[in-house]
């Protein structure tokens, strides 16, 4: 490609509303273009690497045997309606009434249609497993769409669905389309890690999150530096600690604190290390009739140690609380304890309350708790003796950095990354609420095993460059870079000799299938290395009238930080060197 | 590819619903399968099609210098509400509401979002000539959606838009499209004729259709087999016939005519000639005021000879025809010729009508027109005895075959095609809308001139199917099949050579480059003829265990009548030799 022929528009500045690095990077190298809040134009250096990022997927899905179709963006609401996602989801999805007043929806996913064409293809055992493959553009309204191509309403999503007979079938296109995305990962260029995630009411262990690694990412993902147990924060169990509780050695006390509503604030009045302290949140579950009205409610109360905070998937497994849990009103709230939220507490309750303490707080001694009277605290609170023994105890909170790992090989650390990659185990969830049948060995109708395999082309490359950007501009790995190296040529316009020489380049590069951009713009040197720093480009060549008369040119890489010089008859094979590098 | 590993899906009927013969077969041979009315999923084979095209047209395009860019399905009404499109356009726009009551369109083209990114990119004019295209999911929402990808709602569709400094510039720009658009077609390896179009109120003769012949196609295209003058029906010139008028030879006399209310009637009741009789449409345009509201109405008599059709855009070009008509109502035609429509004539109005006819009809003499009476006929009209020549004449009607070519060197032919692709300058409409500009050399603001050229990616296939098909199924070029060849073994479960065999020559032919798919699937010869021939792939090997013995294999083309006994040895010189031809 030729510049002069493509097009190149950066900006000195990125706009106001965009914050992160990425979405900052990716406005001003020109790779995107915003049309209206989460919607962008893919301008052509993006959609270069958007390209680059869906023929890798692309490759590894059909060698890993998945078939790839296409499923329309707007899609019949009926088929919504029979999984009940039409009314379930909220107003992420987004629904459109045709002319003639028919609902529709735009997809977000297309697992029901999928499903519909399963149920209509796939006849018997003999044609499974299968799996199928798009790469679409997608849409969810979010609320608040930002961060550029990382949380947009338009997106495009290479979504598989993959068909099987038995759930041993299933988990092996699970661990099939595993290890295809560990190879497509290993080959976009990327540190990232793939690690355990919370499977929701399928239960067991296949559902991983593919994670690029990033300080800014949006998760927190844990994992072991001395073995290979990787989770993200929702999934990562926090080991019950090692009993038995110490005995009671302080009094129970009450004791005032006025004005200090956070177990931080109390245990600083109190000079006690905040680990001592347990916060009390309060949970409320209803119980509705068949009319669907509120036939009654159960008010719980979580215990946490007050340096620990509340995982909400774990609290989504407690029985009784898996049904579904919202916080309770502060009217609620003061009706069983007889005090406002800031200084509440297990004791002296006016009202039956579920009591669920963390692992954690079931073995604690002599802590400090809200005394249910506001400005109050009781400290020396033991179990048994000052209190009944919870009614459950169970992993409640969230890891942190230093808890044993829960493979026993060592201590978890925890990073950030950002979620790009999704493979789960759906089980018949799908496959049930539209009767979707195959006949097996003996003719009996039975439920597809499926799973669901994501990634998020348009996403992949925000996170990219948070992972791999400098103050100078985006640093992309070869693979996914919209061109592989830049020819600078200097004075082009004004020299014959770097005109020819680098013409001859361009071309000897291109006949090596190199993709080279040659800069013909006749842009001054440092716009024009500007230009390339941000935008990224790995592999920099530069020819000039100086060096050329030593039958040299100068190369950097984007990470090099400086040039070097190398004789033009060698270039090409020093470029390949540093392209296998 | 193998089969096994594929998703090979033929039925032996088309649904119902299919009416023409490319919708059944992309349907029978599993292309595509129905979603919703218009809407389709493109399955795995029609998928592979669908991107054989895109990626011939992405090849010449970038050859021509245009720029790929990707433009969101989801579009903010805002920009149609500039251009006037989101109220100007039916229901054909479908409009949608986001989550927060915000309008957005399902992109059915791109003419805004382009021309908001040419005004915010495309500062100087040393940007331009600039070509921007894209290949993107449309939505029109057809009243009566049919034919399958022939008359879709979702499709996919190539558009791209040029932006020159002058018109000048814009010619060439639309002349580098028509070159590309000629390459793109050759390379489909369909017949097909590039016609001259109406361009509208732009005028010029900048805009060409590209129609693949067919003889099931909904468009009539006009050529010259002497010449190379060809035009769709809408634009091609009825030239004036050549003079003069002959002089009256007949009395004006009224006759009975019961009940013959048509031309062609009439003609046959007094035994003349359908070229003698003249037909009378009434039309009407209204005039509003300053409110909107209807102040004035005119009514006018167009005259037509009765063996030709009224040509709606060469009527909308008539001074006075030309800000928009329409049929005239009941009501109105009694008020004006005291009589119901099936016998009326432009002799004895009761009130002003402007009198309009066709070239034919102005140098006609003894014609037969409705009296103005019901069930009577004036026979021996002539112009300036009976009635005064008329307000206009001019080209009103349609051509029909014989007809003198515009360029004068032959005479007309009609044919079928269906329209595949549309070049066309827009000038300065839109960027005069939006206010698209770029400075000149003197630092001037001036509008982009414009030139849009789409192409029909999804319809493509459907019109290739009407043009190469078969009592058997479908027969695709080369150049867009879904696998340019398949390996038929027979018996390769039973047969350890035939297996052996069939294996190396994929390998061989995979590794020559050829698009070949091997069916291991271990259908019964005649079944797995019936699927290939049904899905079209143009070249097809079979291998046997007794062909083997002689070391030969089968090779038929979808079009020949008969296999031909080739040495294995020679199987992939053969079939290189037929895929060049």
């Amino acid at each position: 490609m030729k510049a002069s022929q493509f097009f190149i528009s950066t900006l000195k500045e990125a706009p106001a509303d965009a914050e992160v690095v990425s979405h900052k990077l990716m406005l001003r190298a020109g790779l995107i273009k915003k049309l209206s809040a989460g919607i962008y134009n893919y301008m052509p250096l993006g959609l270069r690497v958007i390209r680059k990022v869906e023929a890798i997927v692309r490759e590894e899905m059909n060698r890993a045997g998945a078939v790839e179709l296409c499923m329309p963006v707007v899609q019949p609401a009926e088929l919504w309606q029979e999984t009940g996602r039409f009314d379930a989801m909220g107003p992420e999805l987004l629904r459109i009434k045709d002319r003639h007043g028919r609902d529709y929806v735009v997809q977000p996913t297309s697992e029901e249609v999928v499903t519909d064409i399963a149920r209509q293809e796939l006849h018997s055992y003999k044609q499974l497993p299968k799996n199928f493959y798009q790469i679409q553009t997608k849409f969810r309204d979010e609320r608040r769409p930002r961060f550029g191509l990382m949380r947009g309403r338009e997106f495009v999503m290479k979504d598989a669905y993959s068909f099987d007979r038995d759930p041993a079938g299933a988990q092996a296109s699970y661990q099939a389309m595993a290890q295809a995305y560990r190879r497509i990962f290993d080959r976009f260029g990327l540190r990232y890690r793939a690690v355990a995630a919370d499977s929701g009411a399928i239960g067991g262990d296949l559902s991983e999150e593919f994670q690029v690694i990033a300080a800014t990412g949006e998760d927190a993902i844990v994992y072991c530096p001395q073995s290979d147990y990787a989770a993200n924060m929702e999934k990562a169990e926090a080991l019950a600690p090692q009993g038995p509780r110490p005995a009671a050695t302080q009094p129970r006390q009450k004791v005032p604190t006025p004005g200090k509503s956070t177990c931080a604030e109390v245990a600083e009045l109190l000079g006690v290390p905040l680990a001592n302290t347990v916060k009390s949140l309060v949970l409320a579950t209803d119980r509705t009739n068949e009319a669907g009205d509120i036939a009654g409610t159960q008010i719980w109360l979580l215990l946490l140690r007050g340096d620990h905070d509340m995982n909400e998937v774990k609290v989504g497994k407690v029985p009784g609380l898996d049904q579904g849990f919202r916080f309770a009103t502060q009217a609620e709230i003061e009706a069983h304890f007889g005090c406002k939220p800031g200084y509440l507490g297990p004791i002296g309750l006016q009202k039956p309350v579920k009591v669920v303490a963390d692992r954690e707080v079931a073995l604690m001694a002599d802590w400090i708790c809200g005394a249910n009277e506001e400005d109050h605290h009781l400290r020396g609170v033991n179990w048994a003796r000052d209190l009944p023994e919870p009614d459950a105890v169970a992993d409640l909170r969230n890891v942190v950095a230093g808890d044993r790992s829960p493979d026993g090989k060592g201590e978890l650390a925890i990073e950030r990354g950002i979620e790009v990659g999704h493979v789960f185990y759906l089980g018949t969830k799908y496959s049930r609420a539209m009767n979707a049948t195959f006949l097996d060995e003996n003719g009996k109708p039975r439920h597809f095993e499926m799973g669901c395999y994501g990634i998020g082309i348009t996403r992949l490359p925000a996170a990219a460059i948070e992972q791999n950007h400098d103050e100078r501009g985006i640093i992309w790995p070869d693979a996914i870079a919209p061109f592989t190296a830049v020819i600078c040529p200097i004075g082009m316009e004004r020299s014959e000799a770097v005109r020819a020489a680098a013409e001859k380049l361009y071309a000897d590069l291109c006949a090596a299938g190199i993709d080279v951009i040659l800069d013909d713009r006749g842009e001054r040197p440092g716009a024009m290395f500007a230009d390339w720093e941000l935008i990224g480009v790995p592999h920099r060549i530069v020819l000039s009238e100086r060096g050329l008369k030593e039958a040299q040119v100068e190369y950097q890489h984007r990470c090099d930080t400086a040039a070097t010089k190398v004789a033009l008859a060698d270039i090409l094979a020093h470029l390949q060197g540093r392209m296998g590098a």
